[in-house]
């Protein structure tokens, strides 16, 4: 039998946030039915529901950095069981059998499965986590430490592996010098993880507007990219930048501020394409790098080392009639640093 | 005593070669005097004394390729002695104390020496191998191995370790999918360099013209570039593109041809920037770097390693008085592919 569940709506790209019921599948033999506690708002959530990175599927619910409890399991599932503790971040399934599936990178399987406005394997639109509960296969499931509050955790499923990681794959550790372009909601796990991982973490910022944040969230310094002759004083200081800004930069200029094979990793899109002279990478062999969410397992690991350093999101909790204006607090850059949906207050909203 | 050798000597972008006499320093206590049997022609000579990357300084003796035989060295030599068979590339000189120096990429160093058109420690301007002789310090000395003739050995000192350098340092071997765009001087030394590395190799030009060229070299195939679907067919194949060619290229297709994590390296500098989507970096985590030359080290194991292989640049041998128009040919991409001078010409050569 499908499951009714409560979740936020929407039926068209400027339509407000409504809530109503969805079905959930029937709880297959490899699915896992979760209990959602908190659902973060991720940008991608907006960019997607308003039509900006091409046609939704309408009605649609997003969210796809989703913690809970686990409600109910299939009958082949054998890692989860009722109780545990689990996040679920932008995928809930894929062919399981590529290469890339089989090498532990999951996102780049052809036939991968997003956690909402994808098709999924019987033929539905998937539907996110803004919502009481969801099903999903058994492989996609993450634990959550006990460590982790469900709000602290679920921004993780999404903006902390994004961060994380470029950050690993790159070898970042003891002695590295870090810069986090753009402090939001990557940034401000950027340089957490790269601070946990040892690394001396620098915050570039249009502004020293959050200089005091970025200190608490473990960055050594903080610099204006708008002062004068900024490129050419700090030409050369960092082994790594993590770019998380999704606006036109002058890449040039910022691989510049890279020493001798060093790495900048993009995990921002912006719009437009990027003016690039391949002279600014061939002298001292630069590298240019992107970054799309990570594996489960990686993203397993993310959990646990979160964990392990006492790191997690900053969040503001909101109730589930207030997202309408944190979408456009979150295009005004005014949260520190992510929108957390506390999935309780459904029970006190009425469905249309 | 300064030593006075015969020169190919260009007295402004536009005038011809001449064959004049230079003065080369006195062998001091580090230095090492070559007696030059081969010079490469460099595409970057061109470059250079036609004044296309800026200002040469004339009169000028270009030539970064130089293979030959130790004819004496000073005081302090201990690693050469006369009848060595050493060769020269693009640098006479570095500070040796900096970490890149330190860590084997004297290429990097603030205050590395151009083999030629570079300020010498002393002042004056180096000037290059299109001669007899050369005094060099005795840290950019590289051993040629016996069985690698001069002619074919000189163009490794700068085709060959642009091509090798990013190729070991991407970790080409058995089982790569390598595809080298441009079959040139760079690139027909990538072919057989990333072969000889036990890779699958596929060169990518605009035309079939050079197929069996190519696969002499050890290419397995050679596609079209201009064929009509050729970056939908081929997209994902490649573990690694060499990019040897300096013209501007459509990045994001060519990205796509990659496989996930898969790597492209530019060794050709357009003098255009290149208009790049973030996106054709972010799916599937593809690198974009740069790579230039290599450190002294390095350069002395890709010898080593074409000399175990037995490959090298594939050359024709000229005279002094044909460098004119060996240029011309060059710039039209009509050799097969590498100019070599003959520097036993000289002999017969009355100097103006």
């Amino acid at each position: 039998m499908p499951i009714t569940v409560k979740a936020l709506q929407k039926t068209g790209p400027d339509a407000p946030f409504r809530v109503t019921t969805i079905e959930r599948r029937e709880v297959g033999e490899h699915d896992v039915l979760i209990d959602i506690r908190a659902a973060g708002i991720c940008h991608s959530d907006i960019h997607t529901i308003r039509n900006e990175w091409g046609e939704a599927h309408f009605p649609l619910t997003v969210g796809h950095e989703i913690a809970g409890v686990v409600e109910a399991v299939g009958s082949q599932v054998t890692a989860w069981k009722p109780g545990d503790r689990v996040g679920v971040g932008c995928l809930v399934n894929s062919c399981g059998e590529c290469s890339e599936c089989a090498a532990g990178f999951e996102q780049n399987c052809a036939d991968k499965v997003g956690t909402y406005n994808s098709q999924d394997v019987d033929g539905t639109v998937t539907q996110g986590g803004y919502a009481e509960k969801v099903v999903v296969n058994d492989r996609f499931v993450c634990r959550i430490p006990d460590s982790l509050g469900f709000d602290v955790a679920a921004p993780l499923l999404c903006a902390g592996i994004t961060s994380y990681s470029p950050l690993a794959r790159w070898g970042v550790g003891p002695g590295s010098a870090v810069a986090v372009l753009g402090l939001g909601g990557l940034g401000h796990m950027g340089v957490q993880i790269a601070r946990a991982m040892g690394a001396e973490v620098t915050v570039l910022s249009r502004s020293l507007r959050k200089e005091e944040t970025a200190r608490e969230l473990g960055a050594s310094r903080v610099l204006a990219t708008t002062d004068e002759g900024f490129f050419s004083t700090h030409r050369g200081e960092f082994d790594f930048i993590l770019n998380t800004i999704s606006a036109d930069i002058p890449v040039n200029r910022y691989l510049g501020l890279l020493k001798p094979r060093g790495v900048m990793a993009v995990v921002g899109l912006p719009p437009e394409r990027q003016s690039l002279s391949f002279g600014a990478l061939v002298g001292g062999g630069k590298v240019l790098t992107g970054s799309n969410i990570g594996g489960i397992a990686e993203t397993q690991e993310m959990l646990d080392f979160c964990a392990e350093h006492g790191i997690g999101s900053w969040v503001e909790r909101i109730g589930v009639d207030e997202a309408d204006a944190a979408y456009d607090r979150v295009v005004d850059g005014e949260v520190l640093f992510r929108f957390v949906i506390d999935t309780a207050t459904f029970a006190g909203a009425e469905a249309v």
